[in-house]
């Protein structure tokens, strides 16, 4: 039975729940078949994730190699295919808790660097299985930078063989999933050295255990890294290579070739690379990044409406947590975020392909644009999404904090999306290289990019909001979000030019530019975000209250934005303070209106209670009565020998010596 | 040897290193005490917390009890006692990993709400450890709001025996450290019944195992809660009672009475039972909150001066990741902020002092003051804390998500002094209750305590400063942050005065003035921060450099402030768009300048590298050896089963129907 505090949230709904979760998935059919894909996965036990939060890290991946073994089992079952529709609601439904990911790194390295023979020869071994393999980059002490990566493969023209090796300790690879205990080979970066003369960093198809008994290859030292934040199913690993001899053949050589006589040929273009990179961070963004968020916002709100906690009017019953405004002000904006940020990866993921079909044609004019807007997102969504992760962690005070909330468990995996593929600085400040390059070019009359020509097209107006329903104008709120981006750009290209002109050296004058630049890449995106939502909002159809709702939600996502940052609105006088508090106003007023769809808002994301996995979010808001089973359930609820060794002793005074 | 990457950046101190530790400890001979107390733990190794990365919660449950057993025995070894000066060193150099500090506040609570016939009785019993204590308070349902809670206390007149009940699961007690697996007795509060009427909520002394053999007694069911974020060495327990009959003299009774014929007496003041709370907010700081931020910060600057990534200069080596600006605007101004909450603490403990004696001399008048100052400054400090442990974390790239490098354990812990002993917003809402208040009296020429006198004093001026230096004026910024206090408390009871006059309801008002309250305090709490660390660095010795370095971090935390929170400046006008830009230059110069000082910053915190337990942090600064050495000792590397029961089949295709 449902909890009735959270029933009656359920029938004062302003729209029909399942269109909008038909709009999300894209259409009712794809709702359709995402949900046979949760049934088949969900009703299977080897899938199950209900003893996860007791789980050791041994166990966790022991777990995990069995689903992934499973799963290829199940797929046949089904009649699922990599290229049927099907495929993509596989990891969502799995909660991403399964092995060998970097198989598929792996095959996506080959399929990509590989000439047609390797290609040939390597990936029905990948498909069936018959080697499992990784992909090994990042080392010890070199990440984001990888010319400085130390592994070396020196060719050896006697043997026509290269031989790799980790030099020093930081050379090490370290991080590589599925590596500290699966993987049978792997894709090796290193320094390509062929007659003493360094080429740069290649990859190269290293075997690392026995196909035989699993065993390490002679020259090869690996293992697993040890305990982590979250990812307790992966075996992130470590490698050590040791005069380790591979045929000349394993070297990736679509875009370069070593000839037997030691030649180095280069061919074709290595822009596709770049564009590899690009494709990863946008694809991560869905189930990664905002999957976690909708989860956690949809166990946050559900648990808000059924705690009750002190009084809001005398002599009434506790209040419902939501109905405090500071609660709504928590969880309300990560609800509008994880909407925004779902519409904006329509946006890239529709870019991409795009820049796909360019490419494949060899024009590769929008990959600048891509490469730009895919660093800038994927630093701005993590971040967002993380924050907004560790907020409804913190909305549920101490049960949020129990592994069985599922909360901690989301916020500790989102927070490495903060980290891997690409460092979030690192990448805003590419962004921002590429609008300050964009500004110059702009200002210059040259032709730019379409997602960054309003950088040339500076106006010195101000905001023209007479009243606080003026800031519920898309118009008025998305002018403002421009008019900040190009000011904190156009000032930091200005303070830029003026250390250079004074002397300062290049590269000094952007390290001393670069905490601005960082915040002119984040106003860029925060611009894009409100637009396109705006935009979208725009083309929905106005039947079923979904585009009355989502008309709310973008307000508030602008608005929530301009309240967290009124400093930026206001440095230059564009919003003046009279206008401030309007939006203020605005902002507030749009808590209490869409506190009372907050429910089905979250019930839209269509989350089984198996995917939430907590006892605070479940569909019936059952609580109390959940987590006290559940704990019962804990290995913490055995027997422990620490009485019989300690409290025994010292609780009978038989200790020695006391 | 040490890392000269690291061992360069000590060479050039501005200041004695040596002198600064002296100055955080109070003095050089409480240094000396310190140093002893921790040289004696961590030479024992029953303390070593040098498997805890690899430990179930089973085990460091198990792991806590024997170190808190242990304890006892040392103590006595080294003669150390309760009121002895090494007293409040030792749980800082257990870094609080043991069990048995709910016994403590089951002792305190007897001591302050017990009669003297009570503490004659429990609390030699608790001191020989003949029983051990918990304190059973939250409920599974209520937290925050005492008045709630559900469990029940009847008094049986003719058997002279409460009966004790949670009638209801949200009854339930639930998070009670020490009570799922250890304790034999604890504290329960109940709502008392006498002859059918509620006198609200008394604490009562239960058994709930036995001192036998520590099964339960009748009618308790008790357990362990289950997984959380962190704190798996405590035994976070949840307790049932179904008709569980205690003695008349188990209620607690220093302050009201249950007379033999069930007449209620009230005695004395029960204002000391607030003051309570104030104290433990206060103490809490100290170990739970600045402890773990200074130990991030160590950890993370140490190992930003050992990482090298990518060019500053074209030719040059792979910079310091320290170098980049990016990494200072993480880093340093976490350290400074770590300063600014240490001489907070030094405030907050002083004025406790104080209280306490008035106290004792039947003066409640500081009470209020107390109790708004130490509500605020635990909202403010530890949600301040946790963020910059975060960011450390964060600034530590992939190695930060490691549990080997210390820092997601310390995040995963700091995080819950958010939610434990008071909620923050509802905490930073009673800071804002009270500063109304004064701000009316004040208004009304009526005389309000010393803190805030300010409020009452509003002045309309313009920031005078005319250039960045200016800004390094203390006289300067501490009048800015007091200005923006003063407009945040005067417009929001401005608005909670309009709202009620257009005749909203008075609760109703107050909810929808909450977000901007909840602002108004953390100014409050902010301006008292900026201006206690310019007196205390007023008040420092000029020699040894120390006065010239605090100076120059007390700068930096009022910047950093002003500089992340720029609209609350700009709003009315007080600073201008033209003086926000020389913030913007004087912090960003600051960076660069306390740079060349963050490693002696850090090294002064006096971590060793055992209370450190961190690859990246060591002094020593040999980070990579370490990782790799410690995760060679992981439990993922012994040999998984999983290789035979799942990966060999799949790679020599023997599974089953595929």
């Amino acid at each position: 039975s449902v909890n009735p505090d959270l029933a009656s949230e359920r029938q004062t709904a302003s729209f029909s729940v399942e269109k909008l979760t038909a709009l999300l998935d894209g259409d009712a059919e794809q709702t359709r078949i995402r949900r046979a894909v949760v049934e088949a996965i969900e009703s299977d036990p080897v899938f199950s994730r209900e003893n996860q939060y007791f789980q050791t890290q041994n166990e966790r991946y022991e777990a995990a190699v069995r689903k992934a073994v499973h799963l290829q089992k199940k797929m046949h079952e089904m009649g699922w295919t990599e290229n049927g529709p099907e495929y993509k609601y596989i990891y969502r439904a799995l909660s991403g808790d399964v092995a060998f990911l970097l198989h598929r790194v792996f095959m996506r390295s080959i399929s990509v660097l590989g000439s047609d023979k390797q290609i040939a020869k390597w990936i029905p071994l990948a498909t069936q299985h018959k080697l499992i393999g990784s992909y090994a980059q990042t080392e010890l002490g070199h990440g984001t930078y990888l010319q400085g990566l130390e592994t070396t493969a020196v060719f050896d023209t006697a043997t026509q063989e290269f031989i790799l090796n980790t030099p020093k300790i930081s050379a090490m690879k370290w991080w590589p999933g599925d590596m500290g205990r699966s993987a049978t080979h792997t894709v090796v970066f290193a320094q390509l050295y062929i007659h003493g003369k360094c080429y740069g960093i290649h990859p190269f198809i290293v075997q690392i255990r026995s196909l035989q008994d699993h065993s390490l290859c002679p020259g090869i030292t690996a293992g697993d890294i040890g305990p982590k934040m979250n990812f307790e199913h992966i075996d992130n690993g470590y490698l050590l290579l040791k005069n380790v001899r591979i045929p000349r053949e394993n070297m990736l050589s679509k875009f370069c070739e070593v000839r037997p006589d030691g030649t180095y040929v280069r061919q074709g273009s290595q822009k596709i690379n770049y564009f590899t990179m690009t494709s990863v961070r946008i694809s991560l963004i869905s189930d990664e990044v905002l999957t976690p968020l909708m989860k956690a916002c949809t166990i946050a709100v559900r648990y808000s409406v059924v705690r009750r906690q002190s009084k809001l009017k005398p002599g009434e019953q506790e209040a419902k947590i939501l109905d405090y405004q500071t609660q709504q002000e928590k969880l309300l904006p990560q609800l509008a975020a994880a909407y925004a940020f779902h519409f904006i990866n329509n946006y890239l993921q529709e870019l991409f392909n795009r820049g796909y079909t360019e490419i494949q044609r060899k024009n590769f004019d929008m990959l600048p644009e891509l490469h730009a807007l895919s660093s800038g997102f994927k630093a701005v969504i993590t971040q967002h999404c993380t924050a907004g992760v560790e907020i409804c962690l913190r909305a549920c005070g101490g049960h949020g904090y129990s592994l069985l909330s599922g909360l901690p468990s989301l916020y500790t995996k989102i927070l490495a999306s903060c980290i891997y593929e690409g460092e979030n600085t690192i990448l805003l400040l590419q962004t921002a290289r590429f609008l300050i390059k964009c500004f110059m070019a702009g200002s210059a009359g040259q032709p730019v990019p379409p997602s960054v020509t309003y950088l040339a097209a500076v106006k010195h107006g101000k905001c023209p909001a007479k009243n606080k329903l003026d800031f519920l104008r898309p118009d008025i709120y998305t002018e403002a979000y421009q008019h900040v981006a190009v000011r904190l750009t156009s000032s930091t290209a200005a303070k830029l030019q003026d250390l250079i002109q004074s002397g300062v050296k290049k590269h000094d004058a952007w390290n001393q530019c670069t905490v601005q630049l960082v915040q002119a890449a984040k106003a860029h995106c925060h611009y894009i975000a409100v637009k396109n939502f705006a935009e979208t909002v725009e083309k929905l159809e106005t039947k079923a209250g979904i585009q009355k709702i989502m008309k709310l939600l973008c307000d508030l996502f602008a608005l929530h934005g301009i309240f967290s940052n009124t400093g930026a609105f206001l440095h230059d006088g564009y919003t003046s303070a009279a206008q401030m508090d309007m939006v203020t106003a605005s902002y507030l007023d749009l808590l209490a209106v869409i506190r009372k769809d907050a429910v089905p808002l979250v019930d839209a994301f269509d989350f089984t209670d198996q995917s939430l996995n907590s006892a605070l979010g479940s569909y019936d808001g059952q609580v109390y009565q959940r987590l006290y089973e559940w704990a019962q359930k804990s290995p913490t609820n055995q027997m422990s020998p620490a009485y019989e060794r300690y409290l025994k002793p010292l609780l009978h005074n038989t200790l020695s010596k006391l």
